[in-house]
């Protein structure tokens, strides 16, 4: 899945910017993805970026209108049905990442097929997924895996990335999830695909590449979760990665949403991972800890760091707080 | 999904008997399903069952025509459009586990709207799975897993719940597979689910039981395969299984169509499996082992036995070969 940018971030009639967290990851992630904002009436949130109708951001330069908010149920709302058909009459296509099919908003399929746009449900993932084959391939990847899910996966790939381009490195984010796919502009949602097929999506997201290129793969769920394991495992054998990150919240106790499962330490999260990966590629180790030390005051957040970089002998860092270069070249070495 | 039966056994105009496995295992593991055989000319396939048309089949009770063979491409053949037309008119369901939709055969839907009779593709999971919730459920539960694919899971799982009820065990043989499926008449093939949803459907295809009443749940893929062990660790965690059994060919060198990938042996596979297993039911154990020795000589055969026993300290069988009394005691203690 590749989507066309630059985009036109679509805030609706959003009243409160923690609904609107797809549209700020792309403008603080893929500023360059970034054009405009539309907001309807009523609209409490700001991007900072200039605020453009349809039609005038096509003529700027938009290939997209990307849904950048999240309403209740994550439905898309029948108050936007104009301005969506407006934007593809525009020329824009369509990307969404609610759970309402973009073909089911009235008549905006058959618009789309007037205009010869697309319309892109950015959970469904491409029909041809290939099995996994398992066979060695060139490049270098690393990827980040964690305790539990939500605490910073994503985060991480994504500052692994900037600080490897910033240090010299050819390294390219690699998605696996919906706002990841955004931030991108390609990639697949990995656990929306058919079970036999994970691995195989996770070989065709960080494909085989020039020798010195590094893919920093998203990561998804954890080897440690009751419901999601599974599409942690496939995409750990898919990545074959040389590198991992394991991302940790150091105050979380249990699980998110499944309380009767204890979040695991690092040293006991740690070897599973290991010997999973090396099933696919035996090289494999990890390279660091991101933490997630948001709960923290700042001298705590760096004890906890100090204390991680010592129980795994690695380096530790939380990349919305503290500097990579240390994480980068153990990742390189 | 339930398949409603006694079944009508579809042979095609099939010639050899090796493409009409699902049809001999359904014999075999689901005789009280069997009903009779539907044989086009020039069909070489004999399962003993009487030869009826759909008409007549229907009228002698049959509910449904499940088809059997597995031709080239595992496609359903266009010459099979009028007989499947004049089933469904008699009545009758249709079940299939190939590639082709029943949906896509012409005239099928719209014919079986009419009759309000069923066209079940079993490879199609349900649409409405939940997530996995890895809360602790009431009954016992034993699952098969290996070492690789297509080493004898199902018959392993087939076996042990026949052994299982003939010993007096109120027992179920649950379906995680397409034949597995159609042998129980209910199941899900949980590699076709959507990733997010593995572990959460393996929770729905062994529920909540009786607290004296064992599920036997069939096996998928291998925690050490590089396509597929996303599909087992999910189907793992679902099953929350108190045993383990663990299946095995001791005379295979690398996995089925993976000459990268080495078999492990018994040792080497136990540990893993127990300690992903312990995620959701820290009671978990290996069992026994379930050895595939179909090319060995008896004398060899029996020797592997006792070596696989012997290293792992539980029992040993084949299921083809030899009793399961002492495999059944290991998993009821």
């Amino acid at each position: 899945m590749r989507l066309r940018a630059p985009y036109l971030l679509f805030l609706g009639e959003e009243a409160s910017p923690l609904k609107a967290k797809t549209a700020f990851g792309l403008r603080d992630w893929a500023p360059e993805r970034c054009l405009a904002q539309l907001r309807m009436p009523g609209c409490g949130v700001d991007l900072g970026l200039p605020d453009l109708a349809p039609r005038a951001a096509a003529q700027a330069g938009a290939r997209a209108l990307v849904i950048g908010v999240t309403p209740p149920g994550g439905r898309i709302q029948t108050g936007w049905t104009a301005v969506l058909r407006e934007a593809v009459e525009a020329g824009l296509d369509i990307v969404s990442g609610l759970h309402t099919p973009l073909e089911s908003v009235p008549g905006l399929a058959e618009a789309a097929r007037a205009a010869g746009v697309a319309l892109v449900d950015v959970r469904r993932p491409p029909d041809d997924l290939p099995r996994a084959t398992g066979r060695r391939r060139s490049g270098r990847r690393v990827l980040a895996v964690g305790t539990d899910c939500a605490l910073g996966k994503k985060y991480t790939a994504l500052a692994l990335a900037r600080a490897m381009r910033g240090a010299g490195v050819d390294a390219d984010f690699r998605a696996t999830g919906q706002t990841g796919v955004m931030i991108a502009g390609r990639g697949i949602a990995i656990d929306a695909v058919v079970a036999d097929f994970i691995a195989g999506a996770a070989e065709c997201i960080a494909p085989a590449a020039a020798p010195e290129h590094w893919d920093v793969i998203e990561g998804q769920g954890s080897l440690f979760h009751p419901a999601y394991a599974g599409v942690t495992l496939g995409l750990l054998h898919g990545a074959q990665a040389d590198a991992l990150v394991l991302c940790h919240d150091p105050v979380r106790r249990h699980l998110v949403s499944w309380p009767d499962y204890p979040v695991r330490g690092l040293r006991d999260a740690a070897g599973p991972y290991v010997e999973a990966a090396r099933l696919t590629n035996p090289g494999a180790r990890i390279a660091a800890v991101s933490l997630n030390t948001s709960a923290l005051a700042e001298a705590d957040a760096l004890q906890a760091l100090d204390d991680a970089a010592r129980t795994l002998g690695v380096p530790a860092f939380d990349p919305l707080r503290t500097p990579a270069d240390r994480v980068v070249a153990s990742i390189l070495s």
